[in-house]
């Protein structure tokens, strides 16, 4: 047909390398479903490593460059891919890439997640697509299914497990018993966590996808500032036991939901009923579900990430983009957010608990219990263990019903202050189906 | 911005009264998200009915005929969208209305798994759109994922439950521990299974999707006559129970793979590992699992019936039509069968097998069988149980290596004619991951 689409692509790092495999390797399929695409230029800073890693692929290693305006200022690329994740200067090199008429695929969470707004407008002002559908759950395409097949839906709740280091130590922790710094060294050790793990542990990265996923299924932007977020440091291997005991499995989830006229969005590890879907998504797996008033609930699960998983999704987008700028269809959506929803404060938000003390292990301690958090709003659904520790201790699990965040935080200060109570050893909350 | 794209509607049933609910029902959010449409004419045969159906979801019955040229001979619609089911009339209509400039949405299987070629070249000649994702899976999106977000990728193997009645029967007789009769009178009650279950019992329904599904993933096309579909009607509770004491599920499931230069396309009752991701989807819930050698593995889940979800998918496709008509770019895409490719005979096939005989409770029958089905080159990995019957027969139970089809065809009929066999009582494949 017309002649290829050119693809220049910024950083051959993990995903980098996969997508120009991909682009390489399946050539031949992508042409006959849709339209010549040719891998046309590779900007890396480490410029000798990536002509090694480009020959490995099988490709011409004079095509890869140090400069990068050899990519977002060559006339001859038609898509620019950018895979070098972080802000700056990502920002700067996908804002001048479409200023030079280029359509833009990324992968970068980070990015999309606080300038998503600024470069699809960016996008549409240059009539050029901006794509990211690796930047949620890697290989999963729930962008695409949330922005166009599912669109006829008002959705009422996306949850996801959309962090693959958190979920490995988890389902570790679950299935061997051990405790949280064991588990995330050896994730460590296997490379599913950054020696660094701060991003991942404490809830940010996932906080980031839930902002993207959040701002797209409600059309109203969310960026990782609104959304609460909390990790699984915390994380004791008794919960994790208890919790099997009380039929549920613990997972870190980022939930987004619409609350009257406003706006739910958090993240936070949640008693997930051993029943439900989302509980036996294990390992480095990714899940997005999803609640529509039409649909009603479905499940996207794949790979979270992952060299050739996520170029999937990168490969997937450069396609279509491509496929855009071949039949003169580029930039015809830009950004979808055109409503200005409040987000509710966490302390607002209505939840069921599940907490644990350490208690003197004496009569009349449970009737003390209630009180205090009866006195803050909170009541008891169940009390569901008691096992007497080495120290003299007791240690009771409690499951509350639903109740207002803000009450819960004062009743459990209120048992710390109890002198009964020698501390409130973990809190999690429970997901209500 | 433009005037409203005007959809017509054929058939008011069960997903044509859900469409008209959805479009009414959603009418802001879609037209904020992407373009105004408005539902302009209704056709059914049972028009009295039809006009007190729009009457209730709030849709002015004026706009209700009997007369189908109303719709598709209309030069005020834009899109018509078949939702009667069936070869005849449908063809006629679908063809008719893409030969007048309408751009066509469909849930109809029995129509796109027998004339899908036919039909996706009608509309492209004509520069419309022919879009039919509720033709499998219900609300789950996996055509448009197919065919758009994955296309990077070579599947390797699409597997899906992909009939929601036989996955209903088989999920109750695995909780109730009851068998299939009991079980398909139940379903028959509850509205899951039609007076006449053959459709769905015996797997023409599920054969029919999987033709969709491999059609698509492995752009050759693929219609039911050459799928290989065998039902659960001879499904026994022992089996499941013994299947379950095994580590698996009996699942109706749809296969489509890449097998060397061939493919594999069946369906037929299959032992699934209890810690697959497939083994977890119960009741009438639907699920597709997609392999992709970038991808890897995912897994698409929802409901695969009833009245709101399938409109989900049939909305989702009016809208990509509408949009598409707006935007000057229907009909882009026609058939994507560019290859030819064999399916391979059932026959030709390896699998691995549970088989259960009744047999003389003697020694030495055990050596019999084994000499029997080596003789058909069919190996043992497991014997797994025996139980004593009333009858003095014995129960027992036998896992093979992986093998041909045939020859485990030839070891069976071996067996039958062993004079310590008193019958073959059951036969199912296994899963290999």
């Amino acid at each position: 047909m017309t002649k290829p689409i050119k693809v220049g692509i910024i950083g051959l790092g993990t995903i980098g390398g996969g997508t120009a495999k991909v682009l390489t390797a399946n050539a031949s399929t992508i042409s006959a479903r849709s339209v010549d695409i040719s891998l046309a230029a590779i900007c890396d800073k480490y410029v000798d490593q990536a002509r090694a890693k480009a020959k490995s692929i099988g490709i011409d290693p004079a095509i890869v460059t140090d400069d990068v305006n050899q990519v977002i200022n060559n006339p001859e690329i038609d898509i620019v891919v950018e895979l070098i994740g972080g802000i700056n200067p990502a920002l700067q090199f996908i804002t001048k890439a479409l200023s030079k008429g280029k359509s833009v695929v990324t992968a970068n969470k980070d990015l999309v997640s606080t300038q998503g707004a600024l470069l699809l407008n960016a996008a549409k002002e240059a009539n050029r697509d901006f794509y990211f559908e690796a930047a949620v759950g890697g290989g999963i395409p729930i962008i695409h299914a949330l922005k166009e097949s599912l669109r006829a839906n008002n959705f009422r709740r996306i949850m996801g497990i959309v962090n693959g280091t958190t979920n490995y130590i988890l389902s570790q922790m679950t299935e061997t018993g051990r405790g949280f710094v064991e588990m995330l060294a050896e994730a460590q050790r296997l490379g599913y966590a950054e020696a660094d793990p701060t991003n991942d542990i404490d809830g940010h990265d996932a906080a980031r996808k839930m902002a993207i996923l959040a701002s797209i299924a409600f059309n109203s932007r969310v960026t990782e500032d609104m959304v609460f977020a909390e990790g699984i440091r915390h994380i004791d291997k008794y919960d994790i036991s208890y919790a099997r005991q009380l039929g549920y499995v613990v997972k870190l989830l980022g939930i987004a939901a619409q609350d009257g006229e406003d706006l739910d969005v958090r993240v936070h590890p949640v008693l997930v009923p051993a029943r439900h879907p989302l509980s036996s998504v294990n390992d480095a797996f990714n899940a997005v579900f999803v609640d529509g008033d039409a649909l009603g609930e479905a499940m996207f699960y794949g790979r979270g990430a992952g060299e050739l998983p996520t170029a999937s999704a990168v490969v997937g987008d450069i396609i279509m983009a491509a496929e855009n700028l071949v039949n003169n269809m580029a930039g015809i959506s830009g950004c979808s957010c055109y409503k200005h929803l409040n987000v509710k404060p966490m302390r607002q938000t209505y939840n069921k608990y599940y907490f644990r003390l350490m208690v003197d292990d004496r009569s009349l301690v449970l009737a003390q219990i209630a009180q205090a958090i009866g006195e803050n709003q909170v009541s008891i659904d169940a009390v569901v263990q008691k096992r007497v520790v080495d120290s003299g201790l007791a240690e009771l699990v409690v499951v509350t019903h639903k109740v207002m965040e803000e009450n819960m935080q004062n009743a459990l200060a209120a048992l710390q202050k109890l002198d009964s109570v020698d501390h409130v050893a973990s809190m999690i909350r429970v997901l209500e189906e």
